[in-house]
């Protein structure tokens, strides 16, 4: 059973609401700020995970362990990251689960290969490429802090120039010029394998789709995911006022054999 | 390595374009009937995963291995099933991984429980409440048929009495009363453990938020998910015409503990 | 005040549910057939508005004055109509109103140009171009049956030789290849005058879009509209379960002048 | 012909860009100041609608004429607006145009109102209640901006406790409690007339449909309109970030006699 009491070392969220979470590590002698005063991480170690704890004025935060939701959003940023409403139709749809083999590209901040090492753990594999080397650190502290460095490889390489795996399960791409790694992908995939590319623009997702056609992928498929909250409260419930409108269009498509 | 050629026993997708799919299980001597002609499933056997196999009519259907969202969307069915777009975003947002123990309620098809069973595994649990047993021979051979039944334990009960299990990741409810079930979800739940719901209608929703704001359940949000193909064609792009306006909202909630 | 009790020549709406409603004009000794049995017109004859009659098996529809909707949902058809959510955002954002100068194209099934006809009545004008000539007739019908026929101006010409009329309000556009009329629309339109064009295709919107930045046109925007139905009873309140996910993207521009 | 320069006491919509536009009424000797600089309004006088005019910073903005849906956002507000997207589809779905007698209730800053009056123009009538009295102040102000004041009668009356008209056209609804309107709007109404109510929540949609159907509307429908912006640009076409989300929910009714 996992630990149900607060250790030295561990993530942990503090919950006050919705707008106001924080995503700690619990290290002895430190202090963390908010808006409603001060918490002595040292009040931390030992409480219950779902229990409060008090800030200096007063204000009681509850104790969470995270989530990989969780991790996703707080992931530190050195540019966009992909919205988990994405990430989990990218996961469900490309067919990944424990044990699968994935190429990603490329990296970024790490929240979509977060995502696809908490899947395909214990004993499956990630291979994440990215070409700005700077971005494969900030990458490599969000999936350590994940507990998830041992089912990643951070390639610090462009995958428009080829893909080194073979036989892989899926290739999953959020990059600027998807339709640069369709031929490679091909190679890579093994049959039936999946292509999943994610694209902010239209133009970006017409260029991938039609080298897709160009290349034995069949089941191609692009669609856009719209999520929306709704504030549930008898006699006044009703859809939050603002929602993100647009994030990206996700294209799927499955490697079949190029016929002689 | 994954078997590349099909063998005799194994379930295959043959894909001829979107609309026309057709999961079936290779069995010798077989024929598949289909509305371009007949395919002997003999002529299966043997071939490359993602080669073709032509009907008596000369029509080519490409040869898949099924995806979990194969499984899903071709249940055999006595209930409406869950989109993979639901379960994708319950799945993900839930937290749970491979080595989770979730339970769920109703069982239904068991195109949730297929999902949940696929992410758990190899080594966690889905335990499936279900009233309805005619609904569980339904749900097990749709589980069975994706490979999937020694990580779910079917339960012919009540979850709205009581819940079995004792310290689980999750409990995920698609059932006409979720809000019966909410004490007993924090009863069987881990600290922090997470609480969803799937409901078609807002009063349900409503209804289920409320339990939880009642019994120390944190974190509590609802939201609802479209998505919305778009034919991507060069010169003549554009959203499809018709579109899947609403399935369920999603409610989700994280147990903390009850203070003294 | 207007007639109250059903006149013979009149066209009423008998409203049986949402999806079971028929406009028909009133004739003496005609019969009008249902799925619910038929009803003789006659028996409309001096009834009251808002009263019902039976049909020969009993059921009752309520006798109703068709509004603009329903002129425009029951038109007579020979290619697609414009859908009156589109045809609201298009009357209200090209700001014209009674006594407006519109000019219009292609006229089709004379949907839109129905609603603008009813706007811009009793002192303005639409001039309407269609270069099918066997869709004006069906429009004119259309148009004559709403009881606004007095108000267009029904054009065989092709839009995109030239525009005739000078100092026009609005230039609303409905056809294959809207680029094609923007110069000529800058040269039609009063100062400020609106431009405002409706294609399915987001490859048509791009092309209109760079062809307004082109010649002097400003306030550029371009937006899509969803309307989600809600079935709305207490206990069972949610949305409906299919929807129209895409019409047409609506682009709207304001006339600046060329500077020197 | 409308006048083509612009005239001292006039409003004109100073256009910068998309987010940066001013509504100001011409009068010599006044200064707008903006972020980009001064315009001295006299410099306007005299000007072509549709050619610029400079800043003391020479940022050049263009001069156009207000339309209807200017006059709606530039609203002076004590509350929150109505969307020109629900405006649309209230006024279209309505049945109303030139010469129809309209029921309005609350006023609230008369962006509803302002609509309703631009459309019914010359010969029809809005009668709009509210009871705040200092609603009305700003709403007067605003409707008499658009040039619209002859066509509205503002009412400092508490619609809930009667309605003073009969045989209009249309009741619309924009208020806390709709359903309190509903056996008035049946007194008021013409057979077949058409009853209209927006509400934000849910629950008040719910009972205004109850009673709706208990005093013999028919016809009686909801739904909620979406409106996302496409930022369309060759080879970066994409939706908007953001988007509203919701703003409420139109219910749709019209009145059939009460049977004996």
């Amino acid at each position: 059973m996992q630990s149900q009491k607060v250790v030295e070392g561990e993530y942990v969220l503090l919950y006050l609401d919705q707008r106001r979470t924080y995503l700690v590590k619990v290290e002895a002698g430190k202090t963390l700020h908010t808006h409603k005063g001060f918490i002595k991480l040292d009040d931390l170690i030992g409480k219950n995970y779902g229990s409060t704890v008090g800030t200096s004025l007063g204000v009681q935060f509850t104790i969470l362990k995270p989530l990989l939701r969780d991790y996703i959003m707080k992931s530190v940023r050195r540019t966009q990251i992909m919205y988990p409403k994405d990430i989990a139709l990218i996961v469900v749809f490309s067919g990944i689960g424990p044990g699968s083999r994935v190429v990603e590209a490329g990296t970024g901040t790490g929240a979509l290969t977060t995502a696809l090492a908490h899947f395909v753990k214990p004993n499956g594999r990630v291979y994440s490429y990215e070409v700005r080397s700077e971005f494969l650190e900030t990458a490599e502290k969000n999936i350590k802090r994940a507990g998830l460095r041992d089912f990643v490889e951070l390639k610090n390489k462009d995958i428009t120039v080829s893909i080194d795996e073979e036989d892989v399960d899926a290739v999953i791409l959020d990059m600027a010029t998807p339709w640069l790694v369709v031929s490679h992908a091909h190679k890579a995939l093994k049959p039936c394998g999946t292509f999943i590319s994610f694209s902010p623009t239209i133009d970006q997702t017409v260029k991938t789709v039609e080298e897709l056609k160009e290349h034995s992928f069949v089941d191609i498929e692009t669609f856009e995911c719209l999520v929306r909250g709704i504030q549930t409260e008898r006699g006044k419930t009703r859809p939050q006022t603002l929602m993100t409108a647009h994030t990206g269009y996700i294209t799927f498509a499955r490697k079949a054999l190029k016929e002689p």
